[in-house]
């Protein structure tokens, strides 16, 4: 698919220059220093030669194929180029040049143009703004970027081109091995969606990196990024996720970033494995890279040293995973191999004067256990200790049959040893909590793509039902929609609705309160009024006829004077709920991702502690469980404190009809149910009260 | 204090060897190699000489004065060389050797002795089990780590040996500075108090890096380590913080960890700035020993790059400090000495051509900035960059009025940056996240130096009444106060308690509750039952004499058949407290460091989300109050769902009195007060249920 970009026949090179320093210099230098062995062609209006070969003054001059045609030349000359690349049938175009979206709407503009042209022209572009690319395996540097990286089987793609020759000189200083470099750039063709499709595919590259700071299209990079991982890791560093974080995006490259929850919420469900921080790129990449996927979370801990072994066995705790003993037969057979002193519990000390034999031992002991799922190898550089001859050691006995991750901790004395682990494929951190987050990153995408295969259920739902009440509101431009119409939604997706009518006088309330029977609710119906009960415009346990008559007049003359003008339609009379407790399930619309479903306690759980969660929709019934037990107070659906346990199945059904519902609807941007009441198991939740919001009709 | 240890004016090894890789040997080796000037006397039965030096079969053949004594023989001949070392009067002994409390029983047993000996003795232990201890001022190094690292003002010490190792290579690896490196092994003698209280008088030492598994005294380690951080940064990690790490710490050291909370509390009183990771140790340490501290959480970041800006940007968010713009001024005349593109927003981006001058014009503005508290300079490696002469003119012109980090991102391109830095006193980073956290451990070590002086308040409360109320119960051994005693104690200490008394009879619950006026609460005393809620032992709003008469028996005979045999005393009848918040108030003795305070919201706060924060007693108003804001849920109190802000002044104050009364008994190991009853800001909180136990009478 990009082909061109990647095994190019040739390159030329628009704005080839004499002078080092200068871009298109740099990037002439490295195509011939890199030893691509395609034709590469310098372009330049004064002509003569560079490198050796002869300089073009224009593109169209020179008459052989071109199929990659790299830009660095100044902006008000870019469109030109391009087009001088199209006439010559280019199919790659990397524009370097920066001066576009990045610096307000004319430049905006002449981006939407450069990629117009593009399109028209049957090519794909790469940038502006960007670094260039590079192809290990093809030995192209279509890039200003350092020197030409190891190959390996690490592919990155940034966003941010500063960020690209950090990560490739990070690269080189780990020892780490790269397939293809690239730098998107402004995206104005080219992104994220083209680069996860293409590397998922790319037979080089088992791990794909990528730093981001937006996402063109949220779908799209969902079903990208999904099908890659399913393929091979993806890791993610996304910036700009905390306010001030994203107006540093905004300022400098002209994005707007999106919400991080729907950001954690879409590489979730994509099983992309997101790092935090720019160390933990290429801490997990390298283990994702020369290791195994642990099958469980059991973790091994192997040690010369007590301290070491026990800040690794806290991290292991720390994050949710295992500590646990060796197989008892496994154990007792290493007993023979360790002098009595040793430890064989977990974490097994091999004592201070270990050598290569001892960790040997351990290392055999751990991968014949079946109760072992993970080894972490700690080494502290001791009298006895011999870093290198161990390291050696252990690489020659780890037998790929679960990943071994180390921590050979120290400087000088243990870099030896740390150099052969690289060399060997053992990936090795600066300290035991840096390896057991890794661990942690491997069991959590591995648990990702084992996942069993489950479909969204479709409820029978009266959708025809929910298109009037849509279609109308929207044509009368009411977007917003208060309880009753909301229940009506509601009902025909299959919700449970209590018994209740519109009262638009005293004397009807009165008949609707006898007709349903005592107890009643009673609420305020107005378009001009969303949070009723703040106003007085909810009364609950109403118990006779001449209380609901008084509540009428009385929540009528209240209003009326809080919110003079106010369109009251009426009261509502309704059955009154029976007791249960109460939670919120709602939706907003995402503009990059769609339906976010979220699901929380109501009350304080909700106004206090923000103990929600989130998930997008299409959603099954194990993502739906997930999601309630993610929350903080799930131990409260579980009975508490006088309360047996409610049913939870039925609140996992209420979030993916919800789910259906937004599915179905794009005209719904928001939706609640404030409160659903959930009882006891084997009773239905109840929708005691709701709004939505619709979008716009679109003329 | 410790001068015979740090600076003495001869060294005697005792079990002194010719073999390298023998520890006697390595210990005269690296003494040799390090270039003490005192004099070198080895000990050895073979005689002869070593390194030139005469060795002398026994210690007891020297005539010359001896300070210090390394013993490095095996186990079974320690405590003669120790005698021998306390006949020629040395005062500072270093036992190299293993094999005492991490063994066992008998072990412990010798270690003991070995201590009393050398107290006997007039001269202080450092070991067994130990590395030894370098001193680089003196050049001394007796111990038989790697070399001799570079000097400076870092000073280290370490229970695990092993980390001792690893710390000073990674030290060499990080080009870092150390004043004095002490092992403190089993701690026979010379503990974590004894390196705290000499470290911090130390002149060579600035700053202060712990590693511990356990701590020998809570108070004297309190007191010490609040001390030393009066006086300079103390970093400290603590392993075996989780259930599996304290079970690794248990099996490989012999020793009980305290729970973590504790610790945690602990650290904070005496501001100890803990280190969460082994990699945080150097990080804070660095900075703190480079920089000054910061004035306040504004913090400036200026880069090359925006994806990198961001990232800091985030960091610093996540961390809850501010990302502020400049003053406007500041950033009018910065504006004149950055090209136009350039954002002089925060991040202040100069842009990827940025030459040391642009750096030099922000970190300039940046530090005349009185909106600016600390800087964090970003730099990538793009095409023009010069990373050496930036660090370069950075340092010229750091005017250490406020604290400046850098990250300078990448491997081999930016070393030459990175490593003048590090030459020129500016702490240097990996990634932009993990300076922001150096940044967040000194503002928070800030907060602390500078906390205002605040005194303990002492109530004005019965004493006498409690002492005798305790004395009699412990004389009887009666350990367990139910409510009726706990509310006692309380109300001599100034507590609110509701009117009541304890009926025996349905009849005299009857006339009480007539008196009280009701309705009332009735509640079973027992001292078989403590959980009086789960056995139907508490009514509330009882509301009629003939209901207290029903209640009285009902709960008599019900009770009886699930506790059959437990004494009944009767059945507390109690004024119904006044609605209000119900909040937690308690206490746990902490074996290690006394009385922890603990508050927290009652109800589902406590039992579903575990949220109750510790204090160590005793507490001021100020650090009451810090208590209440450290809960998640304390917008609760400050009013919510209906409920008016209730009196957080008042709960302080209930938490400063039990801070006192848990401080005058140490009989009492528990204590609870749940619920308390918060009402509006002006009322009384009430004690609706207490209970307490003491300790057994020490005969």
């Amino acid at each position: 698919m990009l082909d061109k970009f990647f095994t190019p026949a040739s390159v030329a090179v628009v704005g080839a220059s004499r002078t080092p320093g200068k871009v298109g210099h740099d990037i002439l230098a490295n195509l011939v220093a890199g030893g691509y062995e395609g034709e590469i062609i310098p372009v330049n209006p004064a002509g003569g030669t560079m490198f050796d070969r002869p300089v073009y003054a224009r593109l169209t001059e020179y008459r052989g194929q071109i199929d990659q045609v790299v830009i660095a030349v100044p902006g008000q000359y870019v469109l030109d180029a391009i087009r001088d690349a199209l006439g010559r049938k280019a199919k790659a175009i990397i524009v370097i040049s920066a001066g576009f979206r990045e610096t307000g709407e004319e430049g905006s503009r002449l981006q939407s143009e450069m990629a117009d042209i593009c399109r028209r022209g049957g090519a794909r572009l790469l940038g502006p703004n960007c670094l260039g690319l590079i192809n290990t395996e093809a030995k192209l540097n279509s890039s200003f970027a350092g020197g030409m990286p190891k190959a390996g089987s690490i592919a990155v793609f940034s966003q941010s081109g500063a960020l690209c020759t950090a990560m490739l000189d990070l690269a080189g200083k780990r020892h780490i091995g790269l397939s293809k470099l690239i730098s998107i750039g402004n995206k104005a063709d080219l992104s994220e969606i083209d680069m996860l499709t293409a590397l998922a595919r790319d037979e080089q590259t088992k791990v794909i990196v990528g730093y981001l700071e937006d996402i063109v299209a949220g779908d799209e990079f969902i079903k990208a990024a999904e099908d890659a991982s399913n393929r091979k890791p993806v890791i993610i560093l996304k910036s700009g996720t905390t306010p001030a974080g994203q107006k540093a995006a905004a300022s400098h490259t002209g994005v707007l970033t999106g919400a991080d929850t729907a950001y954690g919420a879409a590489f979730k469900r994509s099983g992309v494995c997101r790092a935090d921080t720019f160390d933990a790129l290429f801490d997990y990449a390298t283990a994702f890279n020369m290791q195994p996927l642990p099958m469980g979370d059991r973790i091994l801990i192997i040690t010369n040293a007590g301290g070491p072994g026990t800040m690794a066995a806290d991290a292991v705790e720390k994050l949710g995973m295992q500590v646990t003993a060796l197989d008892r037969n496994v154990s007792t057979a290493l007993r023979s191999h360790l002098p009595a002193a040793a430890s064989i519990a977990n974490p097994i000390d091999v004592l201070g004067d270990a050598g290569p034999d001892r960790y040997v031992a351990a290392l055999k002991a751990a991968q014949a256990d079946d109760q072992v799922d993970a080894i972490l190898i700690l080494l502290t550089p001791q009298a006895m200790t011999r870093p290198k001859e161990t390291a050696l050691a252990i690489i020659e006995h780890m037998d790929g049959s679960k990943p071994v991750l180390a921590s050979f901790m120290g400087g000088k004395d243990v870099m030896p040893g740390r150099r052969q682990l690289a060399a060997g494929g053992l990936p090795d951190y600066e300290s035991p909590e840096r390896a057991v987050a890794v661990l942690k990153a491997m069991r959590e995408y591995a648990v990702w793509r084992d996942r069993p295969p489950q479909m969204v259920t479709r409820f029978p739902v009266n959708r025809r039902r929910v298109e009037r009440i849509i279609s109308r509101r929207q044509r009368t431009g009411k977007l917003q929609l208060g309880e009753v119409r909301a229940k009506n939604i509601l009902k025909a997706y299959g919700f449970n609705i209590l018994e209740g009518r519109l009262a638009t006088t005293p004397g009807e309330a009165v008949e609707i309160a006898k007709f349903i029977g005592f107890p009643v609710a009673m609420k305020v119906v107005s378009p001009n009024i969303i949070h009723k009960t703040d106003l007085g415009g909810v009364r609950l346990d109403v118990a006779s006829s001449q209380e609901v008559e008084d509540a009428y007049d009385l929540m009528m003359l209240r209003i009326w004077k809080q919110v003079p003008g106010a369109l009251l339609e009426g009261v509502y009379i309704e059955k009154m709920a029976d007791p249960g407790l109460e939670v919120i399930v709602g939706m907003t619309r995402n503009p990059q991702f769609g339906p976010m479903l979220m699901f929380g306690l109501g009350g304080i759980f909700v106004e206090v502690l923000k103990d929600v969660t989130f998930h997008l929709a299409p959603i099954t019934e194990g993502e739906a469980v997930q999601m309630l037990k993610s929350t903080r107070s799930y131990e409260m659906l579980k009975g508490k404190r006088g309360h047996k346990e409610v049913d939870i199945a039925a609140i996992a059904v209420a979030l993916q009809r919800i789910s259906q519902l937004t599915t179905d609807f794009p005209q719904i941007t928001e939706l609640d149910i404030n409160p659903m009441i959930v009882g006891e198991i084997g009773t239905e939740p109840v929708v005691a009260d709701a709004r939505m919001t619709l979008s716009p009709l679109k003329l």
